[in-house]
């Protein structure tokens, strides 16, 4: 399993070589809160080879070394690190690969996506908020604006991760212009067209989700309309 | 474009250039939360040219060669870097410069300043702490005092974020004593007569609009007079 | 006490030796506010040796060799660093060691853990969260199920920190599935086979803490079941 | 004022020498959100030099050769570094050193002291919580108990720093037992015998205040008896 030449597709002193960024991506991560205590995970496709982080690890000590690789088209494992565990999250991020021709998928334990999860039911909506903007329109180019309502649907979590495929492959096909899908206590997964596109709108959707929270609790609806929040002004 | 005498406008080994410290600067407002997912933006004057950051980047990963240079008096750009857009904060920073004559001005997503947004109506009120004497008075020399009443303006958001500077500009008029506007549901522009008096500013306002957010959850009124807390007091 | 040959207990470049990764976490624990003023503790078992941080010192500016060692099997000390204490955590330490053959023990001033130990009575319970799935059974090889509800014991604090030991061997008799134990109003003991488990376990646990106190505050049950937060949704 | 033996005061490749630490110290309180926008300030002692951060500068950017230096029992500077202003926390830093002997003196503007301040009148108490236990008795050797009471006088602020001097004394001599002093809708003065005691009795109360409003928030009284906070308990 461990030939040199399987190896190299691992070793490289390019800091963007993707086993590279997985790593430096987790212990940024890590220190935000989203892969605390192994959680989470994270893959990055470089043309038909996925590069993906072991199960049941401490993100933010992985090295190049512990990277999985599979080719995307025959779905077969080219790497397999010793004694490491393939993640119950390879199904969900293949389905990001092969439904969105996605670039790179985040899967974080998040707790802003925990706590919304409880406040909504299907869907999580928020509307009018600058940030917003970050976010792509997927069903057309560009990305969406200042008045749009971001739309992330919600999937009920299931004993097993590998589990999620088919509700995770529904929401995707019903919700078309979703990056993301919010998994209810349990996190959220968000995919890109590229590593860094994922990470971006890995960001602007957690600030998106910790801002909610914030608005809920002062009485404020997240996805109301402009002027809705002077029912709750002091002054 | 790409001339060697363009480039030698950024192109410099002393962390206090412009352009380094832009980024050096955005590396820290990334881990404040204020420009996560390509949020936010920030520009720096040395005399008549005008440094800014590119539109729909990674602000913490940005590197010197990454920055825009702006002719001042003649609004050109005497730089721009292959493939980025320019920060669509351009006009906004321009105000600042103009009619304020900044020495750098700083927008942020800051969540404090978005709430805060929500809670208030025209203007955002604090006084009474001793926080507010770092920020200057303006309209004569000097700091704010601890009795004083800092005041920042709150201009409505718009679709297009160019299309701010017309109420932008006309809150600068209107509330002469500000060094700040907020832009409801969007975030804050900050500016000072240099970068780090800009900072500075920028600091010990998101410091009071967090602080205010605090005492309004404790029923608290943020631009209360001293003893009206005592009502608030349990003990 | 300090002959050459004592000081070799703790004198290594390796940085995963016990008296160097004592260090490391405890940077990394400060950080997280576990060990601030120094709270806390921390040990490592290597075979029949125990590695101890010392009692009142600053946690996140100890090093190597200020480290306690003792012999496991005589519990007398080998290694008495000059002008130091023992920890007081010491006996609480070698409960985990002998009665669950840990392998690491680790004791934070977590505010969630004060926080969560002054919400709940006897135990605290949280059910159906992902994250749950980082904790071990312990009774049975395997871990946690998202179904299932992770408890940990609670028990009252003493006056002096060695007078817990009696009511932590309790606890952990009569908690066979624990791995951690809450003291109230002080914080948390959490142990594991090895250190990396034991640092694992705290950090999910310390996940689900915080996470039950942003529940309760929401007014949903953190060990309610699967639709039990539906009362709380507003849409 | 910049001879070179003046210059000797500061200048040291020791990280323990006062002008060092001051700096390191600093960086420290800045991630802490304790000195941001040039808030707070900090000397330490050593034998009959005191040595002072400046006014108004960016604590998190000082250098050794920002640092003022005094005689304590003249009273007189022995070092002003250029362009600087010396602390408006001077007198105050002096009635730690006189009245108390202390070795170092920590003054921060800690949204936790603040809020604090907002929710007590003259005095701050909270008992029963281990982190106490950090915390010195000063009127007899050792350090408070876990069933003691910690108490921190709180003043009111002035509009002038240096005018605190007098009622800050005079809490000192009232509150023989104090290592601190609130200053409401300000911030915390802090000293200790030493400026690593300074520093942990500091971190040991901002844990304090930081637990209080989290306490006072669900409804438990800070200083309430053991099974006080049975009231608010669900389970």
């Amino acid at each position: 399993m461990s030939e040199t030449n399987v190896d190299s597709l691992v070793a490289s002193h390019d800091p963007t070589h993707p086993a590279n960024l997985i790593c430096q991506l987790c212990r940024l991560f890590y220190n935000n809160g989203w892969v605390t205590g192994t959680g989470g995970g994270i893959s990055i496709r470089d043309g038909d080879l996925i590069y993906i982080a072991p199960s049941g690890v401490q993100k933010e000590r992985m090295v190049a070394d512990n990277m999985f690789v599979m080719d995307l088209p025959t779905k077969k494992y080219l790497r397999v690190p010793e004694s490491l565990k393939p993640s119950a999250c390879t199904p969900l991020f293949l389905a990001a690969y092969t439904i969105r021709n996605a670039g790179a998928c985040i899967h974080t334990h998040s707790q802003n996506a925990v706590v919304v999860s409880l406040l909504y039911d299907k869907v999580f909506t928020i509307a009018n908020i600058e940030q917003i903007k970050a976010l792509p329109k997927i069903v057309e180019p560009g990305y969406l604006g200042f008045f749009d309502t971001l739309i992330i649907p919600i999937i009920e979590n299931t004993a097993h991760e590998e589990d999620l495929k088919d509700s995770l492959e529904q929401a995707i096909i019903d919700y078309p212009s979703a990056t993301a899908v919010l998994v209810r206590r349990h996190g959220i997964y968000v995919w890109g067209e590229t590593v860094w596109k994922a990470k971006v709108y890995n960001e602007a959707i957690d600030y998106l989700l910790e801002l909610a929270v914030k608005m809920r609790q002062l009485g404020i609806p997240p996805d109301g309309g402009i002027g809705s929040e002077r029912n709750t002004r002091l002054v």
